[in-house]
């Protein structure tokens, strides 16, 4: 299972204020938090700074890449913005996120092809979400055939079948785990990857949604989700969903979770 | 989901003690809270008390139902044990278990027939258990079909696809999980329940492991567990996997749940 660590987001109060106010070591200690926490990738979103997004996420890069070698995943709808980072991010980063608008799509294909990076295409294009799994799946299929078709290979796309709260709908997670099965089963070899907490959004106990649903997602085939990694809980379900999954040979993972204090005082 | 508390069983040396001292108040307080918790039965179990397995039973069926109207589920594999508490359980029991053993099926079915009971039915038959989950299922059928031809309805059978540590094979969990799976698409309306425990037998926070394993084996097709209902993340989880699965109105369920503490401090 891959972990974007999403707690830089320009949308959580204080992180819009470090990133104003250009505070390196707040930014740096959420990274490095993160990735002690197992974060495989880094998320950064600047989207709430209008007008300076490329140049917020530019520091952001700047600095998090200062402190560690893990890639960033560049979480930004513009273009232009996109184009900024990627000049200056080193490594492969995952670049978050296209859809399957033509006008996106086509401005950030070339970002994709010259900077050879991993990219997340969401489930939506010029008319919305669908509301069902098969509409979702189709535009899984259009970016993933797209994608591959300009050479980009299966392990670089990410499919992400996009969460609505389930306050909003009381069905929604179903979809979402339908999704996911089905693209699991047309495209093998693509990642799938959820923005899981928004599934809460509206509901009491947050986490304990949170914690839950990764479970049901990842037997139905995910293996990326962009989750809070020091939501300890979470992580200790992950772990476990593995072992339970029996793809962690004589339980060795598990086990050594257990002795690092990663499944905590939770027994 | 339908829940069988586990907690009176004479493997766990405080209550095979309470029984040989016929603790009345000791076994009523574990049935009470348990039904606090949210039992729908509870399972009693005297197999260790080789010799007065039946006697002690029949004991346990008194003082519990001396304090409490739900039924019971009347944990032995000895058919006259069974037909001793039969005799005196008022209301529709579960008889915990059948198995495709010609001797023991032929013993218990006389008597499933004559009180009306409900009856657990066990993945085994004289050759044992099978490993995969294709001879489960071939048990199952042989199960279901032999009952249901005796004119005992689906709903009052429930099938258990038997679980084995993770401990002894790092597999054993998807062996269950792909049973539940098959089981359910080809028995609409029977019940699957499952003795979920013995997955994390001999390894580190067990119930960290049951705690998930309920999510996975839910997703799947389960839909009663025997578990140990004071558990209160597994109920948790239980409940949040319901409202997850689409199963819960307007997450009205839920939202009720946390109201009355049920999801607790796990926020």
């Amino acid at each position: 299972m891959l972990i974007i660590g999403e707690r830089i987001n320009s949308s959580r109060e204080r992180i819009a204020q470090a990133i104003k106010d250009r505070d390196t070591s707040l930014i740096q200690n959420e990274a490095l938090a993160q990735v002690r926490c197992g974060a495989d990738y880094i998320d950064v979103n600047a989207g709430m700074l209008l007008g300076e997004e490329g140049e917020c996420l530019r520091w952001l890069v700047q600095v998090i890449q200062q402190v560690m070698d893990k890639p960033l995943c560049l979480d930004t709808a513009n273009p232009d913005a996109a184009a900024l980072v990627l000049q200056i991010h080193r490594g492969k980063a995952i670049l978050n996120s296209i859809t399957a608008e033509r006008i996106r799509y086509g401005a950030m294909l070339p970002l994709i092809k010259k900077h050879g990076c991993k990219v997340i295409g969401l489930c939506m294009d010029a008319s919305g979400i669908p509301s069902n799994a098969e509409g979702r799946v189709k535009i899984a299929g259009k970016i993933v055939e797209g994608l591959t078709s300009e050479g980009i290979p299966l392990d670089d796309i990410f499919i992400d079948p996009l969460v609505y709260p389930l306050s909003s709908d009381f069905e929604s997670a179903i979809v979402v785990l339908d999704t996911i099965e089905q693209i699991r089963r047309s495209y093998t070899g693509v990642h799938i990857v959820c923005g899981l907490s928004n599934i809460s959004f509206g509901l009491p106990l947050r986490k304990q949604l949170n914690e839950v649903f990764v479970v049901l997602a990842m037997q139905r085939g995910l293996d990326a989700a962009i989750v809070d990694p020091c939501d300890k809980q979470l992580m200790a379900n992950i772990i476990t969903t593995t072992v339970l999954m029996g793809k962690d040979e004589f339980c060795r993972n598990y086990i050594e979770a257990y002795r690092q204090g990663k499944l905590g005082d939770l027994g």
